[in-house]
This record gives structure tokens, sequence and C-alpha cells, in this order.
């Protein structure tokens, strides 16, 4: 008997996958808010989690059409009118499965979750004011298209979708230009142009925090690139499998190379890697083996911890290595696909070193090269013109200071320090405390 | 050929639902936590959590009959006797898809997040003991009739349900009336039942970990709403989207208020605004056009952020704004059914603005009034009585003190203050980081 | 109309368990990392995070075949040779659901977070380069063993599986033995050979961060135990809600025990019940009714609290009480199969003490004392000999200062201590702050 295929299975996997990218939002929050200065981690993550407001009504008002609507400009760009206000999505079409209301849902995740990982470049020095100006132009001139050009397919009856994904023909398998190397680049070109800070060093002030919000990450990673198979088949398991194998040896690249030039192995190093291994394999989980898998994920972790070793000589503050992980992430991972690539993976794609057509190496060049022209100049320009009316960069005293007491009128912490009176109480609390200790030692681990 | 539409798709659907919503606990604990003080979190955090085991007993022996069983009382109540202990919901009836099994723990899980939240009304000054009475008794007495009214339908062979659902027929998507009206109500009758906090100001003590929070409950809510649907169907996909729509405006419509009345926007308004937004689309979700979930967002985000600007004038110290934030988010998500909702969307309800009957005010009206008037006088009768007996409050000295160290015996931290020693390091260990921060610059984001 | 059941409705859940099994490693993390002293914290979330680099390679690499290969010691370990890298794995079979593919992800995931907790053992004293060794070794040891005894099932053509699972034909549902006995028992075996703590109490030093931890860790089980039931089906559902009862009733067991014997109920306690009624609840969750499930739940909480309240007495500084929690809680929840199990429940075991067959002792017995004493005895001999000759633990003075900065050059924290001057800003920022606390009272929840 042939195996039953539901509409409905389809879409319970998607409807799941749904929930795991949005968590992404929080877990980036907290992976960035960990990595900033006490007194700056509640602006990166007001930052962060606000993308979600401003996507979201651009993308009901104009975006879904800019970029899934009909090309109006030879795939440049769909057109915005198509889908105003979404009022058509109400009606089900008794497909049973995931339907266009779905899909703007799921392109609003993804829009902002670019725009958010932008945000990282201007981390603990932009005028929050400056952000809500700038994050919804830079969604309509930059990632709308950008999308546009990668998610858009063509379509029956003339419909024109995208020219990168058409014409040149690239393989991008869940966003590794229009999400990655977009945002990556993006948040290079912000930082520039904001300039580094003030202080010169700013230690993270929460790891742990950061490093559950990476784990949360790759939890949303898994909903991510399982949820572009678009169902619950052969390739979304795959593609999870491989994304499980690459950020694992997205650690062990990482680390290694940490471990080389700097001495030591950092737990906010593994998770660097873990996440690097991710970025490589967004491109590529459909076209590599297991083992390649693995390979995406050290040579990304490698190349990636290399690059931060080197950190040290750059002028640019990308002030949270946006453009190492997502940027250069995506681009090893692009070009894995082109050297790598198994042709037993679903996308059956050969790689030029076994033995695959030379065809592919100029179509990913183009892209990479395409998505990163693009995205430099378009977000250079949008900030430059920013900063020059109303400003980027909040005032000198205000970042030293730090931006969460004077912009947001909030201080992370409240917390008092540990110390011999048991953290701050009272000599008659702390003495109560201490006879708890004597008859309770089991809870604080005695040895 | 007609779509495929499955037994077990839908129950796939199901069973990852019921996982998000089991996130919240430890999301709302979180949240929780955040906002009180250094002193409290762990009791707060404690009082969430415990709400589980508490449930899932008195679920089990005869919440599960109460609230589902046959009504007893003309539609109020369910026959305790139908389920005791759940024996019969051991076997596979064959359908494919959610038996009685899954609704038993999916309504544990409805049922201690109501609770949860009623909690926070009383934060950093409730006997925990008192608690524990507390807790059993108004899931008794005030949730499981009120889940019977709005949860349980009608059915076949004269098998009478809940007088709301069925004769007054309200409409309430997901339980804006059993669960969020009732919880924030609640909240404020135990709040002026125990009386203010002693502190003057109780600071958050971790803001991060309120956001993180606050996130995690976001995530939960697509299953919490998703669920309603009771499987991987348009509705589901729908509503989720939904639910992200409301949730981003709603921090729109906070933010714009909190900033025009106290001058700046906050990391906390950001996230009350969200949830304020999930808590009007709760009742709302299968009932709005996507502009219309937008507008339920900035409606109730903004109605919430205005509430809490006069909160210093009123004398009721409802600690954690539950009755602001979900019973005033609940009635401002049921208002916009009445009032916006698009016949176009699955529940097919045209609101009065756009032409719909008048006969649907004064059954909502009809449904919050009656919601709200017994779960206060309810709650404040039960709470009154623990207060006359056993007292609910703890005593002067331990509130000033903290309850955490002195009911618990717990600290919530033990983390040295960072300074020039480089986090209360020896000075040797100091020096030595200090050399390894010249050779490592990397990772500590040097400009 | 018979319900149809879909290849892909399975696989729709199978996908979401699996992100929520990968979920736990982050929360494993954070569950430990709130639970040591705040200069071993980066340390021992390193050791979990990084089981995943290693497990993965290994896995693909040979684990696969040593545990799911066809037989080659009459049931002790699979073939190495069957599945070497993966390669097979890239094509889809046309069966709609779960393949090769997707247990190979999976498994992975099961062998990473058994060595995750035997990790906790050696908590705050161990070298990271040791455990860089230990850990593969173990696996290949002890785990892949271990795994292929109970997981592998004998199969047709003569395909032989494990003697555990096939011959002596034990009842375990979800891994109470390869996973929970074997990992608590591997930790107090490695706690024996490395020796106690130097310091007498390491308290923990962020207690919220491990009750999330522990939060995170009971949503992937939902997926752990949910998974074992390889489809979105009747067991999915039942061993779900089972899981749900027993978490819940863990914290009642333990929180009564710990009442009676330490005077308080802590936070730590009642997630530590939970997690105990979930080790419990997994070897036994398709083979207890409801009540069944609350029973071990109250159980085995209440047997880990009081081990827990004796611990002050023994010698060995299992420093994460992973002996007690998985050990013994894996021991509880199998003996409750053996005495109490439902004849009604999915698995249809009748417990003794309900009238069943006596033959399920001994089967059960001596999968347990063969479990335990495998474990116990390779680990101990891995262990003795890495601390022969590289040597397992750290010097002393990297001890007293803590792991995190000798090891890994970083600070978990760096976080201004609350005071007067509100969080330690300057005299200036700190007058503007109050100036805006007296104009935004609401936020910081003024009385």
């Amino acid at each position: 008997m042939d195996p039953v295929i539901a509409a409905n299975g389809d879409l319970a996997w998607m409807l799941a996958a749904f929930a795991l990218v949005l968590l992404m939002f929080p877990g980036l929050a907290f992976y960035y808010g960990g990595m900033v200065g006490a007194r700056n981690v509640l602006n990166v993550m007001t930052m962060v989690l606000s993308t979600l407001g401003i996507t979201s009504v651009l993308y009901v008002l104009y975006g879904y059409g800019l970029v899934s609507g009909d090309s109006i400009g030879g795939g440049f760009i769909g057109n915005p009118i198509d889908y105003l206000g979404l009022q058509g999505f109400q009606a089900d079409d008794g497909s049973g499965t995931t339907q266009p209301i779905y899909f703007a849902g799921w392109f609003i995740l993804f829009a902002a979750i670019t725009i958010a990982i932008v945000a990282s470049g201007a981390a603990s020095r932009m005028k929050f004011t400056a952000w809500l100006v700038f994050a919804p132009i830079w969604l309509t001139l930059v990632y709308f298209p950008m999308a546009h050009w990668v998610f858009s397919a063509d379509g029956e009856d003339g419909f024109q979708g995208g020219f990168l994904l058409n014409d040149i023909k690239i393989h991008d398998y869940a966003g590794g230009t229009a999400v990655h190397m977009n945002s990556g680049v993006a948040a290079l070109a912000l930082a520039l142009v904001i300039g580094s800070r003030k202080r010169k060093v700013e230690r993270p002030n929460n790891v742990p925090m950061a490093l559950l919000g990476g784990g949360i990450l790759w939890f949303g990673w898994l909903g991510f690139n399982g949820s572009c198979a678009l169902g619950a088949n052969f390739l979304a398991q795959f593609v999870i499998v491989n994304s499980l194998l690459a950020g694992s040896a997205g650690m062990i690249g990482f680390c290694v190379i940490e471990r080389i030039r700097e001495g030591h192995v950092t737990s906010l190093g593994l998770m660097t890697g873990a996440i690097s291994g991710l970025v490589g394999i967004t491109p590529s989980a459909n076209a590599m083996s297991p083992i390649g898998a693995l390979g995406v994920g050290i040579f990304a972790g490698a190349v990636v911890a290399f690059l931060l070793s080197l950190k040290g000589k750059v002028k640019v503050d990308d002030a949270l290595d946006a453009f190492a992980v997502h940027g250069v992430g995506g681009i090893v991972g692009t070009l894995c696909v082109v050297l790598f690539a198994s042709e037993s993976a679903p996308a059956g794609v050969r790689g030029i070193l076994l033995g695959g057509d030379w065809d592919i190496l100029w179509r990913e060049l183009a892209g990479i090269a395409i998505t990163c022209a693009f995205s430099f100049i378009m977000t250079y320009l949008i900030a430059k013109a920013i900063d020059k009316t109303m400003g980027l960069r909040v005032d000198d005293e205000t970042e030293m200071e730090g931006l969460d007491p004077i912009i947001h009128a909030e201080s992370a912490y409240e917390i008092p320090a540990a110390g011999v009176g048991h953290g701050g109480l009272t000599a008659a609390s702390a003495s109560r405390i201490a006879t708890m200790d004597a008859a309770a030692p089991a809870r604080t681990s005695t040895t």
C-alpha cells in the first residue's frame, strides 16, 4: 500500500516550525543582550524585539506585495498593490495545507530576523529614534527587493518572480543571501557609518544569557531551515539533521582555531561556532551529505574564528560580529555547495570537486556579489542620509553612561552583590540563613 | 484530487501545541521573576510553577468532571463523578486524533496558567502556605465552574454544557473570559484583600529575564491559541498569524502611549505591550482580519499603557499589573470583536461598526459582566476567609528582608559585583585575565 | 468512515519532537550552570554544550553502526562498519515518514544528552582537556553498547539486535536504562574517581536560571518521551500527558519530604522534584494509568528528596545530584512498572501488586543490575585510566579561583551591584534616574 501523504500533515509541521522561528526573536535578543555591557543590554534587546512590530505593519500594508507580488521591474521588485492589507487572505481555499495567510506571517518572521541581525552592528551607540527610522526604510529599500529576487518563483500565466532565483538560478536553500549575507554586510555598513564605540572594551555582561540565547537560536533554526521544505517530508528531516550536524561541527571548527590562536577554548566561542555552522548550512542544507554537513560546520566555524582573531586590526566596530558570522558564514556555506555538494542529497547538485559542472560557480559568485554589493551600498546610503539629517548616534555622555538608563530610563539589573553578608542581607537575616545552611547543607551542594 | 486530511495530521499539531503551552509556565515564572525585587524572585517563581502540581492532582481527581462532565446545575457546573481518576482514558478509541487523555492534559495547562496569573497579584507578600490553601480552593470554586460555562458544549443525547457558551452564546475564541478576565480580576481582588507592599518601590531585579520570559510566553501563546483550532487546519494558521500581528502591534500601541505620557520607550513596556496585544487577540483571533488583528494589538497595548500611567493614583497594589494586562486586555479584545469583527474571517462574525447585528453587543457585555463579577466576588470571599483564619500575609520583617531567604531559605543570586578586580577575583587572577585580555581582545569586542 | 492516518502526519510530530529534544541542551546547560558557583558557570555549560559536537562526529563516523548495526557479539554490540559516514541515508525511500537520516539525528541527541548528564558529576573541578578525552571514550565504550542492548530490536532476515531488549525483554519505555540509570551511575563513578570539591560549600549562583533551565528540560522531555511513540498516535498523547502528570506530582513528592526534613520548601527543590518525576516516568510512561503517573512522580520525587537529605553523610561529591535524580529516579520508575503498571494502559503490562505476573520482576531487576554494574565499572576504569595518564583534575589554584577565568579566560558576569547609586551609575545619572522615577513610578511597581 502506498503511504498516505496528508495536506494537514504538512501543515502540522509548518505550524510548529512557525512557532520555532518566532522564538528566535527573544533568543536573538538574549544572545546579543548577554554580549554587550551591562548598561546597554536593554537597548539592544529592544532593537531586536522592536523589529516584529515594525515588520508586521509594513508587511501587512505593502511588504507582501513587494516580495511576492507579480514582478514590476523585470524581476527586481514585486507589485506593492497586489496584496494591500492582506484582505483576501481570510478565506480558506480548502487545500488543507499552508495558504497565503501562513506565508504572510512566515515572511514577516524572515524579514524581521534579518533586520534584527543588522541592529547588532550599531549596538551600544545608536539613537533609538534613528533606529525607528532606519529599520522601515531598510526593510523597504533593501530587504523587500532582495527577498523578491530570491524567494519569488516564476509562476503560471506569465507571473514573474525574482531575477536571482529565476534568471541567474542561484542555489540558496533557505536564505543564505537575503537573510544572512544581507544582514551581515548591512551590519558592517551601518557600523562603518556610525563609527566605533567610545569604550575600548565592552565586556559581555552575562555570558550564560548569551549561551541560552544562542541555544534558542539553534532550536529556532530547525524551524527556519525545516520550514523551507514546505511540509513534513524527506527534505525536512534531511535538513534538520544536517542543521544539527553543521551546528555541532561549527563548535569544533571554531574552538580548534580559537585554541591555536588564543590559547584557550571559550564558551562564547563554542556558541559562536555553532551559530557560524548554522549560517553555513542555511544555503546548503539540502545539498550536502552528512559528512558534507560536518564539513560545512567545521569550515564555517574555523573561518569565522580566524576572522575574529584578526578583529583587533580592523577599524570598523561591527559590535557583535554580524559580518563575520552571518556575512562570511553565509558565503562559506554557499561556496561549500559549489565545491562539495553531494549529488545524492535531495538538491541533486554535484560540487565541482566531486566532478560537478563549473556552471554553478559563476551563478553562485554572481549571487554573492550582487547580494553583498547591493546590501552594502544601499545600507551605507540610508545610514549616511539619516546620519546627516537626524543623526544616527547618541551623544558621548549617553554612550558613556549607558543607553539603558539614559534612553530607556531602565536598568537591566538590580542585584545585590554576593559577599560575606549572603547577598547583602542584614546581619540578622544572614545569621538566620547561616543557621539554615547548617541544617540543610544538601541543596547548597556541600562536599 | 481532493486533498487528504489526516486524523494524525491534526494530532501532530496538537501535540506540538501542547508542549508549547507547557513552556509558558517557566516563561511566566521568568517574566514575573524578573519584575519583582531581587529577594522575592524565587517566591513568585515557586508560586507560578507550583500551579502545575496543584492543578494536575485536582484535575485527575475531579476537575475534569467539574469542567467537562454533564452539567448538573443548569449549565453551571459539571458532574465531578463523571471522570473520577480518568481511569477510562487509557484506551485508544481508534480515531487517530486527539482523545480525552489529551484534553485532560490540555485543560490542566489552561487551568494552571490561569491560577498562575492570579498569583502575581499577591507577589512579594503572601505566605506560601496560604497560597497552597488558596490555589486549590480558587480552582475548585472559581475556575472550574467558569471553564464549564465557556468550554463545555452541549452534546448529543441531552448532554448539557455550560450556560455562557450554549445559552448566552458568547463569542470567546480561546479563553478571554475564563482565563484572562478571570485571572486579571481575581488578581485584583486578591491584591485588594492582601493589601499593598510595604516597600514603596520594588525595582525589577532582572529586566532581560522578564523580556525572555515574555518572549517565551508569546511562543507558547501560538500553541495556546493555535490548539484551540483543534487541528492542523486553516483556522490554526489564521489564528497564529493573527497572534503574531496582534502581539507585534501591541508593542506599538503601548510604546506610543508610554512615549507620550512618560517621555521614553522602555523595554519592559515593549514586552508588556506585546503581552497585552496577545491577551486582546485571544478572544478575537478567529474573527479579525489581518488589519483588524493589528488594530486589536494597538488598541489593547495603548489602553493598558494608559491605565498603567495612572497606576500611581490607585490604592490597590496589583503588583505585576495582571488586572490591566489580562483583565482589561481581555475586555478590549472582546469589545473589538463586537465592533470590528470581519465577516470574511473564519468566525464569520460581522462587527457592529461594519454593519453587524447589535445582538452580539449584549451577549458579550453579559459575558464580561458575569465573568468579572463572579471572579471578583468569589476571589474576594475566598481570600478574606483565608485571611481571617490562617492569614494571607507574611509578617513585616519577612517582607522587608525578602521572601526568598526567609520562606524558602534560598537566595536567587550569588554573583560577585563587577568592578576593577574583574568580577571580584583576587589580584593575582585579575592580572592573569588582564594579560589574556591583551592577548585576546576580539571576544570582549574591543573597538 | 475510517480515519485516515498519514505517514507525514507522524513525521510532522517527530520533526517537532526532534527540535524539542535539541532545546534540552541549552536547557540542561542553564540548569546546571545556575546551580554551580559563579566562577564555574561557563565551564559546566561548555561541557554540556560540547557534547553535541563530540557526539555528532562519532555518530556519523561509527556510532550509528555500533548502536543500530547488525549485532556482532551476540547482542552485545552493533557492527560499526554498517553505516560508515551515513552515506546511504541521503535518498528518500518514499515512505513519507521518518527514515534513517531522522534516526541518525535523533540518536545523536539521545547519546549527547546522556554524556551531558555525566558531566555534572565532575562539575567545577575537571580539566576541560580531560573532558574532551573522556567523553568520546565513554560514548564508545559505555553508551553505544548499552544503547545497542536496549534500542536495537531484532529484525527480519536474521538481523540481530541488543540482548537486553530481545533476550531479557526488559520493559523500558524511553530510556530509563541507557540514558538515566547509565548517566546517573556514571556521574557517581566519575565523581568518585575525581574526588570532592575543595570548597566546602558552592552556593548556586543563579537559581532563576536553574529554574528556567529545568522548565526547558520539561518542555524538551515531552519531545523525548513523545517521540518514542514514533508518530502522532494514541501512545504519543498518552505519554506526554503522563509526563505532565509525573513531573507535576514529582514537585509534590519532593517538597513534602523537603518540608518534613528541612523545614521549608525551596524553589530548587520544586524543580528537582519535577525532574525526578520526569526521570521516573521515562521508563514507565506507556504503562501507567493517570493515577499511576501521579504516583510515579510522587514516589520518585520523595525518594530523591530523602536521598538528598542524607547527602551530607556521603563522601562522594556528585556535584549536581545526577546519581540521585537520574540513577535512583530511573530505578524508581522502573520498579513502579513492576509494581503498579496498569494493564489498560498502552503497554498492556499488569503490575505485580495488581495481580501481574512475577516474571517481570527478575527481568527488570536484571536490567537494572546489568545497566548499573556495567556503567559503574566501565566509567570507573576509564576515569582512572585518564587520571593516571593526563590527570582528570585541575590544580588547586585553578579550582579555588574558578574554572571560568583560568580555563576559559571568561567571566560569566560583569554586572554592577545594586545599591544607593542605582546600579553603580555615577551620581549625575543616578539623580537623572531618580527624577524619572518620580515622573514614571508605574513601571517600577510603586505601591
